[in-house]
């Protein structure tokens, strides 16, 4: 069976590199957990004095409640299908959550005990959020929240989400510049309201060097970073901290195809255009302790549900066998991840993930 | 959180329909249980007088083995890390497995009982397999394995997956023709090994009605069918039997746009281009028992890790509030099942799968 490899190492070098610039800069730092959703990996950020996460779901909050975190940051907008979780969840830690919505409001009208919100600010990803253009609304919504006592305005939030479409560096910039731009506004507009302001895609965090009015990052993806982060220069190739190792289940010379079980329910269904062609991993070379970049590049260019092929393989093929491993750098870690619920590290140890 | 609905009665319709059309075709069937990974589902298969499924890993035979099955066939090349899986399954029921070129023969020397293999056969998917138009290389295959008396040569496997890429009803019908043509030439050839031919992807058992020198048919996809089942004209909308229940998280009326709870980590990635655009879901509407096919086709054009958008929403906006439920039809069945690990019956019972 394929195997998500983590390379310890790079990962502890990852969180030292963001909770080093957080500090540089003075920011706080809770990291997103969605990437690894494993309560050991989260253990590994407490050296760098991480107290408080970030989290995309009730079940991952619940996770790392009962794993010992006593601060957690629900990044998803609530909605009242998870009033049951949130007020359990509540017993155990200081709980936040996302609104975006004056409407979202009446369904915390009953909630027992103290409850954060975030609002969830639209900087220009057109996902989720209040647009940024809009402090009446933002303000109708404190003010709302107001009369609930449990209810607890702790500041803005904002995903600049559409870095990861950006197709240059000018292009990032100008993200980063507008909502950098748009948050200290806000800030200023609002400062009776003394709101915190959260943010942080791995892109803009990686990437850039300065945070105006910023008081806390929330990157996530950072800690194994992937090809779509290399492709947008927030990382190197040799920082992406975990690969899958696929056993070869097939040579074909003739159709110069090698096929790995390794599929779309491993790697995910993610794909990312690379030289032309629509890829699904990159192949790297197994050194004596991890990997190494290959000297050539070779790519996994398509997939099924077990199956994955490295099509026009070339010479490759001369040099495997079936049952070889091979190894795969991941086009986005957060979704390998996911379904691969594990890790091995290079020594062999198991780390477990949230088991859904 | 996002729930998989599953309609029992369309469900066992669909069953019904590919064991109607095996039996009028004296086919054996073998159902392919990679779709729904569901121990309970496969003894809906029982009332069919089904005794034999195919899976894709060993997992998924170690999963219905113990669940009582006694014939199992795992449709993916074997290769050597498979070997302790493969000896203690085989303790528990009659086991066979693909083999698609002598260097995998070795591997199987030492086994300690019998293990039935077939040969896969590529009509022109090119995935896995020998190439139809080398009985040779096929020929080598059964007179090499045949020294070794625990590996008994079953028959012939062809998965003609590249069905699923036809862009007409004629290019589906030339795949099937050329297999049919393929897999007759090839029985006729080796007829002194008495091969059992087994085949089935279910793009060509749903719409095809001649099965030529065919002996058993093992489609898995349309116990649930899906919407690229749809595109390529496999099942109606109506014969669909899951959809995806997810709680509306975001209105943004002034973009157009509804955001639920309902992401990767739930549909999976897979697209399918609709109308023009890449979809991850189509909605319906939710019916007295189960759901219809709505009247105005709107999609899931865009989904992130727990996100899902409904783009250029229109008119639905104005219906549907913060913590509704919305139904979608999935792309692809196959990944959401594997995703969701849980079905929820109509009438509210929950059906498990593997859990990995």
């Amino acid at each position: 069976m394929p195997k998500l490899l983590l390379d310890q190492e790079k990962c502890l070098r990852n969180i030292e590199k963001m909770a080093g610039k957080a500090k540089r800069n003075s920011l706080s730092f809770r990291p997103h957990c969605k990437t690894h959703q494993s309560a050991e990996i989260a253990n590994w950020f407490r050296d760098f004095d991480i107290s408080a996460l970030t989290v995309s779901s009730f079940p991952m909050a619940r996770y790392f409640a009962e794993a010992g975190w006593k601060d957690i940051l629900v990044a998803f907008p609530f909605h009242p299908g998870e009033m049951e979780s949130l007020i359990s969840i509540s017993e155990k830690c200081k709980l936040s959550i996302l609104v975006d919505s004056p409407a979202a409001l009446p369904f915390l009208n009953h909630i027992p005990r103290e409850i954060g919100y975030y609002i969830d600010i639209d900087t220009g990803y057109c996902r989720t959020g209040v647009k940024a253009e809009n402090p009446d609304l933002i303000e109708q919504i404190i003010v709302k929240a107001s009369s609930n006592p449990h209810l607890e305005f702790r500041g803005f939030y904002c995903h600049a989400g559409h870095s990861y479409k950006a197709s240059s560096r000018k292009e990032l910039d100008d993200i980063h510049g507008k909502a950098l731009g748009d948050l200290e506004h806000l800030k200023m507009q609002l400062t009776q309201y003394s709101p915190k302001v959260l943010y942080g895609d791995t892109p803009s965090c990686s990437i850039q060097e300065e945070f105006g009015e910023i008081d806390e990052i929330t990157p996530g993806n950072f800690v194994f970073y992937d090809l779509v982060q290399h492709t947008l220069g927030a990382c190197t190739l040799e920082e992406i901290a975990v690969a899958m190792e696929c056993p070869v289940a097939g040579r074909y010379p003739a159709g110069e195809r090698i096929v790995i079980h390794g599929g779309a329910v491993h790697f995910s269904k993610e794909s990312l255009l690379l030289d032309g062609a629509s890829v699904f991993g990159q192949l790297v070379q197994a050194g004596e302790e991890g990997w190494l970049t290959a000297t050539e590049k070779r790519y996994l260019t398509s997939i099924s549900q077990e199956h994955g092929v490295i099509e026009q393989c070339g010479d490759l093929i001369r040099e495997v066998n079936i049952g070889d491993k091979l190894l795969f750098l991941p086009v986005h870690s957060c979704l390998t991840s996911n379904l691969m619920r594990e890790y091995q590290t290079l020594d062999g140890k198991s780390i477990a993930t949230l088991n859904l």
